[in-house]
């Protein structure tokens, strides 16, 4: 019997002021980046511990009340709105770093903590996180929605870099997922069944991670190609090669037309590479040589390579702004921002036919791709004043998950499915959604944690 | 109700001859590589397509007859034995190279192939599959039971390279989990939830995996320690270093001197770590002579290292067969291997510990080591008249077992759980455990699929 009220009020009496029902902290928390309505939950609960978690969540259980898991907010996809009210746990002041272990190249953190404070909190130790998604996301949430980003073709996504997990789950029981050897085949690898979850199987309250050493050296490049063909095909012959990039980006002109206005640069209108290689000094002038070569083979433009520090920040600061540069372009207007993956043997032509799908509407939307792994984003604006824009750009986004499908691949590599792409669900995985659900029942059968999302219930 | 003679009757009229009771097939599809009694099944299914996977498994839902997957039987902790009778189905004749995906870098298979029948069909591509267990295994087999190998440090485990998979539930029902696409963040990962499931989630019927391009160099190298310490910490600085060995196997003083016989070699009897660099011609070059100087700062013997494929591949023929090797060197004695992982820190400890355990017990066990991903491997031998010698030999199996917990680890790095490790579950995992069991029930509520393994389910 669902009665959020009393569980409000039992959480208030375990969580005292730290359980609001404000409605500047419920709007706050009822928000997001993305063109979702915003649906604000009943109350937002601050938990400090993992016994206050489990307790939250006791409570909720007791009287069927939704609980929702919030980082920061920045999820694209309206994973975190809260759609049947509840309470929305926010991890904000569980963001610590629990221990560092050195020798082991791990860390362990709670979930509320940046993946920028986490790396700030590295410096000292010679080591840090790769996985960057745009966003200054948390790493909670970034487990939760198994995210990845620029650096995902060199050291994987958040599914290769948690290595073990503290998880409540819908009874209240804490439960532990792995362990802190590197690897095992001791059991199910429920680990890997939490990450991606998005708070639906149960609620991640602490979060062991493995760590990288700092490279002895980084050399970034940028090359513009005639076509998208052809910058994608330096990157499959650069796999192919075993070219170890730690980064490889393909920015469209549209994306770079708004990263040159935004940050004050002169790029070519053309579609470009931003590049990324780690390792000794000999390795990365070896690595950035033997790139060179392959766009040169491919018609590629002048190849620039550096390994200044400086330089090279302010190129990555380009593209992670990239998303702010477009929004700058559009001011005022609800940006819409969808990504799909597809193998890279099919990731020109899924590119050239959204740019004919985006011309055809008459769309200024921009691409960007994390092209070592078939994956790439749109970006497409509405004006707020014309719905039938955002219904269009829908569309279109529509057209590139059908697309993805048809391709063998995914409609979504990193985003998640959220509201945005629940949809899809039946079409890509088959009768294996309904094993998702299965599953689901089984782990949450009042269907309390984050309800409305990723599975079909009902 | 269970009636394995009606199921074994109805599989008989779906395959006719390829449904077998026969005591010699039996017999051998009972058998195991290490010290289990033999439990053969009812009878043997050699399966020849997917469909008629699902009409088996159908036919055994029917009348609740177990079903057990049998790849090449190379397994060590008894995964295949038929605890509770039933039908194993045989993926002897389902071994082909269903497509090879050359631009992206992928191959489908059925799970009967070996792993050196892969790589064989893949020579001419360019291509190769990295994880190498000891044995010559089937890719399902690997898959099933979360297998690695010499090269995880560099490659990662099936874990990590399987992308997507074919599998028939209880119910007989064809699910495909995962796409083609690199990496997806579009519901819960079922693909890693099969990987290590052992059989008793589902049977695994098509397997696509991620291949590496072969490295433009190779080189390969040897050095002797004065302790494991000194091997282990050159492995930890290396690791932290961010030099991506290939492979860094260490081989204890008796590994080495079964080794030595086995292979007309004349290696001192020290610690070894035998290492191996995968690169461009310049970047094994700087790898090798990296560590050549980690290696001195430790008090490392003679560093030798070289691109020669012969010395090569006589040295990794070596160490693939050390176990051949101890077990030529203890004629008709019955072989116990084990394998634990810990975090990487408290390797050294680990393994001196284990030492010390051996030396007070006076048993000959043999130690090599994954050193990279804290993985090590005991091998111990007991004569079949003295029943006392394996009881010895399990004792100091699961001393080595509790020690892995005691340190942060697991009872397993990559042979599974099987037979041998169930009795750890409920201490690794806690309620964890039951959250294992509570899949199991929910994807197998019979407990048809290889029961007896991994959960506990009554």
């Amino acid at each position: 019997m669902t009665n959020i009220a009393k569980a409000i009020a039992e959480v208030k009496d375990l969580l005292g002021d730290r359980c609001s029902t404000a409605q500047s902290v419920r709007d706050l928390h009822g928000a997001n980046e993305a063109h979702y309505a915003a649906m604000p939950p009943d109350a937002v609960a601050f938990v400090h511990t993992t016994q206050e978690v489990s307790d939250v969540v006791k409570a909720c259980a007791r009287h069927g009340c939704p609980i929702i898991p919030w980082g920061v907010g920045t999820s694209l996809e309206g994973h975190a709105l809260a759609v049947k009210g509840g309470i929305t746990l926010a991890f904000t002041q569980m963001d610590k770093v629990v221990e560092v272990y050195q020798e082991d190249l791990q860390v362990t953190v709670q979930p509320g903590i940046t993946r920028e404070a986490l790396n700030e909190e590295l410096r000292a130790t010679g080591l840090f996180f790769p996985i960057d998604p745009g966003a200054n996301a948390t790493l909670g949430g970034m487990t939760a929605t198994r995210a990845s980003g620029t650096t995902a073709v060199r050291y994987g996504t958040m599914k290769d870099n948690v290595i073990a997990l503290e998880v409540v789950l819908a009874d209240g029981r804490i439960i532990r997922t792995g362990s802190r050897a590197k690897k095992s085949s001791a059991g199910y690898d429920l680990t890997r069944l939490m990450i991606g979850s998005e708070g639906t199987l149960g609620v991640i309250t602490e979060i062991t991670l493995a760590l990288q050493g700092q490279p002895e050296a980084i050399a970034a490049a940028v090359c513009d190609f005639p076509d998208v063909d052809a910058a994608v095909n330096a990157v499959i012959t650069a796999v192919q090669m075993g070219i170890p990039m730690a980064r490889m980006e393909l920015i469209d002109e549209a994306s770079l037309r708004a990263i040159n206005a935004h940050s004050g640069l002169e790029y070519p209108i053309k579609p470009h590479l931003f590049m990324e290689f780690h390792g000794s000094d000999g390795a990365v002038a070896e690595q950035s040589e033997t790139m060179k070569g392959i766009t040169v083979d491919l018609g590629g433009g002048a190849f620039e390579w550096t390994t200044n520090t400086e330089d090279r920040n302010r190129l990555w600061a380009a593209r992670h702004n990239a998303y702010y540069a477009s929004k700058a372009l559009h001011p005022n207007q609800l940006g819409l921002s969808t990504d799909i993956c597809v193998p890279i043997s099919q990731l020109a032509r899924a590119i050239s036919d959204t740019q004919a799908d985006l011309a055809g509407e008459g769309v200024a939307g921009s691409i960007i791709g994390h092209v070592g792994d078939g994956n790439y984003h749109v970006l497409m604006f509405s004006h707020p004043d014309k719905p039938d824009q955002l219904v269009r750009n829908q569309a279109l986004a529509h057209r590139m998950a059908k697309r993805a499908l048809a391709m063998g691949g995914t409609v979504t590599g990193e985003h998640g499915v959220g509201m945005g792409k629940m949809k899809y669900m039946a079409e890509e995985h088959g009768d294996a959604w309904n094993v998702m659900a299965d599953i689901k029942r089984t782990l949450d059968p009042q269907n309390i944690m984050n309800p409305g999302k990723m599975v079909q219930v009902n």
